[in-house]
């Protein structure tokens, strides 16, 4: 075991000592609050990466890149030096440390803003999930839901770079074109279908040259960390527009994605004994395939989203949990995925974003999406104040959450990915 | 008339004067030149504006934009800042002007290499040629070419920022999965179906906020100015990958852009006195529906694209056209498809690109693309070699021009859009 994932380091900042934290010693997720500061979360606090570096307390490599106002320059740098600002990092906040020049660097999360940390220069959204797709298609083509290419090309699509904002922000319902099935014409207004995705998103960190593509082998050494993306798609724009060059003005209104970035290093102890594909899927083509990705299994990150209406909150009831799932249940993985982008030559630059698609797993709990839910809103839910909902409504505030435990190794979690709907 | 838009005006850099000069006075667009320095082109020169502006040569108030190294700064400035510097310019090298105080600061073009202008946030590819959709519709579906939103929705998807070239750059053929027909399963290997895609480009001057859609009325005012856009396409690969989510891999390898910006201002006269859409075609909805654009009539842009075999070069033999549209034959114009990328909220940023799609015409020799020349490559072409094309060869280059023409005023240019395809 890497020293710095032992489950017995503790910090003398007690609330990371909290087994419920999301933010032991052990996870020390990068993000960036306003004006434009990096921090790491710990417990409930940020250690103000700028500070430190100030006080000389970090190495003097990496001052000019924890002094950006956002983490793209720090994300470009080579591996040795993330794994000793991670190892200078935890002596610095571990129990015992000289808590004197440090303690003061600290903010209390509840007092500042986070902001979407990282230049996303693009954002690539994957269908990496052979359930959402099986699901998903199912609504359309009963008798024939998974098309063809699926098992064999991570599917994927641009997103809309300027639009993806942080966790908190609230969304507006977006209007547009949508046509009823026997209209002569379409009409346009507020969308009357708007959902959730559950999904997960990859940073890149070193990126790639135009033309040169990535091998699987080491795609790895490119990902940077992962946050909580949930891509809002309102389904009904989405079905009127989306042939043939597929979803526009269905998603790019506004992505949410949590503001602590949690390095892949971090996570690297969390692995399934697994792989998201099964006996009977082909065996990837050879540029996809990585003895690597197979021999240590799938990366196991649980995703859980839950709802919390306008009525919900009136009533001081909890929120309702409607999707929970691992994204080691995804067809493809991160690896993967990064082979597959750059197998043509596109270039992938520091900061960009690809993300997993809607994350759903076998169980009947575990479908990441309203429409699966509900089968595009035929069979809607009850919620405990005795609302139904088949797609979400104005007022409602949809929370995903994300974390990763294995036996023998601390609890990590990714904080929040939080956004309330208001009317269009 | 605007002054500025009079042909009578004539420069002391006399290249500017001659009649086939893609930059006469009257057009004066904007580059940038490396390592990132801003210039306008007047005949087969380039005005340094950063030098101008050293000079005091040019209003304090646009100093600091003139001299970025990319063009988003400027592209930013208020309407009445851009008209200012266009009038300025002129004064600078109109015929009878001071030259002493000038002329030091200009750069041969042939003496310096060109840059992407702009740091391009999102780039969007519109699908706004109905010729286009229906020469391509035909191929896949004989009975039904036209899908049935097309006459309502323009449609349109998220391109790739990273892998935009400027002309010049030489393009790698990408690799990726394809399928024929009655194969069990894909190969991985060389795209054998390369195509180019002749479009015009739109900058993005002005932009939004989240949330606050641009009026179709107002569109206009956040148009900085046109290029000229390849958006190079490999039909094997998209073919393949592009259900359900559209194409990524098939496109995202490189799109090649013109160097020049040719302003909204300098085009304003170049207007055609129709507009693409049929007596038979349905109202636009209100929300695209301008009498402002109805009343001055489609921009007339007339775009060229030619092939120039190695072989070709070898012989010394001219460069063949393939393909000859003008944009006022699109079913949208660049005010519709802004209207409809903002109609849902989302945000424009200074810098985007929003291209037209592949433009084609009515006509047997407007077809914008490979494609639909030679019907997905089943009726290939002759080249004055003997040689034969369904789809491009390793050296083949392709350049795209563009220009505009009308009665009593000067014909203006774009500079070119070349590039030459190199192997896998």
């Amino acid at each position: 075991m890497n020293e710095t994932h032992d489950p017995e380091l503790r910090s003398w900042v007690e609330s990371a000592n909290d087994p419920h934290s999301d933010f032991p010693i052990q996870n020390l997720p990068f993000g960036v609050f306003e004006p434009g500061v990096i921090g790491v979360a710990i417990g409930d606090q940020i250690l103000n990466l700028r500070e430190c570096a100030r006080r000389g307390l970090l190495p003097a490599s990496v001052r000019e890149a924890v002094s950006a106002p956002l983490l793209n320059p720090l994300m470009g740098l080579p591996a040795g030096e993330l794994t000793g600002l991670r190892r200078r990092l935890m002596e610095l906040v571990r129990q015992g440390a000289d808590r004197e020049q440090v303690e003061s660097a600290l903010v209390a999360q509840g007092d500042v803003a986070m902001m979407v940390p990282v230049a996303i220069g693009d954002y690539t959204d994957f269908y990496a999930s052979i359930h959402h797709a099986i699901n998903v298609g199912r609504l359309f083509r009963p008798d024939n839901p998974l098309l063809p290419n699926y098992r064999w090309v991570p599917i994927a699509y641009h997103g809309r770079a300027s639009s993806i904002v942080v966790s908190g922000t609230r969304v507006h319902r977006p209007s547009g074109q949508r046509k009823e099935p026997h209209a002569n014409a379409p009409e346009f207004g507020p969308s009357k279908a708007l959902d959730y995705e559950m999904e997960a998103g990859f940073f890149i960190g070193r990126g790639n040259a135009l033309g040169e593509p990535i091998g699987v082998g080491e795609a790895g050494e490119h990902l940077f960390g992962m946050c909580i993306v949930n891509d809002w798609s309102a389904r009904d724009i989405q079905a009127w527009e989306y042939q043939p060059l597929g979803p526009f003005l269905g998603k790019n209104f506004a992505t949410t994605i949590s503001p602590w970035v949690v390095t892949m290093e971090a996570l690297e102890p969390y692995r399934a004994g697994r792989a998201g594909r099964g006996a009977d899927d082909p065996e990837p083509l050879p540029y996809l395939d990585s003895e690597n990705d197979r021999r240590r299994g799938a990366l196991d990150v649980r995703l859980s989203a839950s709802l919390w209406s306008r009525e919900m909150r009136g009533q001081g009831t909890a929120a309702m949990e409607l999707s929970s799932a691992t994204i080691a249940d995804l067809y493809w993985t991160p690896a993967q995925m990064i082979a597959h982008h750059t197998s043509n030559g596109c270039n992938l630059r520091t900061g960009d974003l690809i993300a997993s698609g809607t994350v759903s797993g076998p169980g009947a709990r575990e479908r990441g999406s309203l429409i699966e839910i509900t089968g595009r809103g035929a069979e809607p839910i009850a919620l405990p104040t005795g609302e139904k909902r088949g797609f979400l409504e104005d007022g409602d505030e949809v929370t995903i959450r994300a974390w990763c435990t294995r036996e023998g190794f601390a609890r990590i979690g990714f904080g929040e990915c939080r956004g309330a709907l208001i009317h269009a």
